[in-house]
């Protein structure tokens, strides 16, 4: 099975990009293979950002996700890789990807990517 | 059918121009038409806002919103035009309307609009 | 029947004054009556503050909250006059006063009234 | 029956001081009773804290709060006491204690106090 | 029984240390012994980090906290050496343990200890 | 004030009295006096019936309801009333009228009258 | 705009009609108009059945649905129209449909029809 | 302190003694004292019945319930003595007690007490 | 692909085959492909049996049900099919399996499968 | 270490054996070893039951049920083995344990056993 790629992605035209607003995006279906195990892995992904020229179209995101079905992502990795694709479709203002997994032995995991990259905690002391 | 108009939306005078305060509105039985597939759309508009010398209605504003009824309408230019409607007619102080839209494809979307628009994060630091 | 009267509120003297801290007293079953149609309205009515020399004592504000019962009222005007009643009479450091009205043709309204009068949005940027 | 005394307390050695850390502790079966009816009132008290270098030791707390079960006071002023005590008895860098009654006559009251006492709202802009 | 020992928890390289990122990772089966009763104990583990370097690999963590449930632990101090044991592995640019344990004696506890530790609370003012 | 009378309800044909089906009618607002004391007390009543003939009109049903507002009336007694009216004026197969009040004193109660009534439990032995 | 028509209802033969088995099937975006006011309608039908030789296609259902949108319509009658239709077209061994409609006036409905109709309460005694 | 007594308990003429229906009464705030330990206990009573002439009067229940605050009571034993006492009150057609207490050690019990008493499972096969 | 096949499931023997009592398996992560569309669907699949002499091994059913992932099925088939393997290789005393699938088009299903077949509502009058 | 034993629980006399009613006990904090991977499992344990003589102590009980902390046990035996010790020791009217533990390769079980067994279902037609 070949790579997911971004080349999917489709986009439309920010139809107001004379304002900064906000668009959440939540996606409960993904799932993956643990590239150790095989095993597939489920989470739910949600992605906010301030959208500059262009949107995301909804159907091709659906389809990009869908790419990685039968694919090995570790959590950490896969999420910044998802949120690089989205920016570099996108290119928009801001954007945060949060992917929340489902439980592991008895361990869940949350990962949470953002770009521009926000500030560490208490930097802005 | 015609066009949504703002004409209809009915404003009555601030009882206390003198003061800053917030209203919030939910309107959890908004529908359209999505302008590709004709299929009904479904959402909860939150309108949030500090008025100045205008309230709306709130009868005029539920017709209002029943104009999108049988009206095509992608996510992201309804909200903002629904805003920009909102603000012409009331001139508030401040606005924001959330649109909450049900889940298609297994994907659900809100978008967030708010007058004057905000900063980007991070541009505070 | 009599205009409500913010004589019928009492105080005591605030048992801690050398202290800024903060109440909340939360009323789920304010009435009144819609000016228009005459229909009963109802609403949760939460007030928070920081007392100076004076806190409200709580069967007085019953008392006080149960003169409405009868009493035709705007959401926006009603909640800026209770805030102004329990204002003069208790004359806090601080006061928020949240009501959030049950729905009415499927739209439901909150105001907030807060003393002194917060800043608007994106104001302290 | 002897009034409550904070002398039941017992601290231990704060085992991190060297590192300002969060402890929260929820106690929600405090019991009092009214001073004009004599009838019991019920709350659910939390206490958040910084240490220094002591801790409060959690079964001296529970003996400590059994002590109100049969003893007359008022909501906002056994809130401050016991804050007090506490405070005295642990000396810590900072503490806050949320006090929630249950509901009377239709309204319910929470009161939260702070030391060191926080800023009023709006006072930092 | 041998003493939990922080040599059992594996790390792997950050794929993105070029990025500030957030990690949560949630562990609801800790267990440990009460020191004074020899009791068991239960709580949840709440573990957020921005890596640098290194992620712990999350089976050696499920490891590492087993090491626990048959060792004596008073909450604030397994809190502390736990955030400690997990700062040296894994030397991220901030972390943050909460410790949410179940009640005893009808009062709970949550500790939460934070790595470069917290400003105390109003002194950003 | 004259007493809440049964005359003001409105019943319309059942559209299909060939079947036995089940209507739910949820009505939260509910108020009436406490005979006893004068204070407010109030409900939410629940209306279940299999209609035979006739159906109770909504708008009615309201007018009927809102007559209470200023009435003493007994949990038990107004239950039951409110039902001996509802069954007089549709003639139902079976209705149930669960009135479900807030708390006073700490103590909350509902009352659950059903025509035509129920066996004993056990009594089906 | 014409009536609703239950030819749009496709069916395809059921895997299993050897078999007792049931199909829930929730539907939230239900709308209709108000006969009366012509102000829309909203609400959730469920339908509960056990097939015999057909089960109905979701899609063939969400456009028979959707014909209601600009169709006046009573909660009662339609409720009982829509299990008509749906029984002669799948003519299967049990239905049921459960139309919980969204308030109106404070006041809200739910309808349930079932086929074959149920017994009365306590018919089996 | 003395015994608890049933004589405080009053009760008023049944309105509608010509039915059989049903009254919950559910009281949050039970409180006694363990006898082995001396420590408080907490529990949620609802008491369900089907009164015949006589209906327990609410303020002499919290009174009465009030009694047990100082008094030492195992679970099993006081559940089935509030259930007697208020038979021997009221002499219902049918009454249920269930007593929901908070968790001590870890461990939470709800004790059912039924007049009267229901078969055993199984035993109307 | 091959078709999915019950061949991977295993059972061990049941350690108590004298006693009829439950066994409830709740598996969150089912997911599909849809026939028509080749969309990916997602369920949570709930199986409840009386064992006789065999229970299902765990981790196999991890197995079995992964085999689906990229396997073509209509909710109904694949709930009885899924139903008919389990009760071929357990050969339970009873067995119910209901499957929960995700909204599509708005709208959800759930299929409800039981061995033996229960009787038809109201068959038992 | 030794085999858990039912020695351990204690039972006190039943004060009211005249009459047939029902305990429920709830342990949250269950836990024993995967006795394949020897990894800790966790689940809630619910007894219900119908004393005849006797009741089990709850202290003892919880002390019976760590007995398990450190010993290898399959969910379907521990679940009949702790219900046998439990019937053994109090010899209920009727008993119920419910196991419910917790997710592992995200799949959950609940183990139901009672005493005596219930009838299959279906078999009281």
């Amino acid at each position: 099975m070949s790579e997911p790629s971004r080349d999917i992605l489709e986009v439309f035209d920010n139809p107001h990009p004379d304002r900064n607003y906000r668009i959440d995006t939540v996606c409960p279906e993904f799932t993956s293979l643990c590239p150790k195990t095989g095993q597939p892995d489920f989470g739910t992904l949600t992605i906010s950002y301030i959208p500059d020229q262009h949107c995301f179209e909804l159907k091709s995101l659906k389809l990009y996700l869908q790419q990685f079905r039968n694919h090995g992502a570790f959590y950490e990795r896969v999420t910044n890789d998802i949120l690089n694709d989205l920016v570099a479709v996108t290119q928009p203002r801001w954007m945060k990807l949060t992917a929340d997994f489902t439980p592991r032995g008895g361990i869940r995991t949350t990962v949470e990517v953002e770009h521009p990259e926000p500030a560490l905690p208490g930097s802005d002391r």
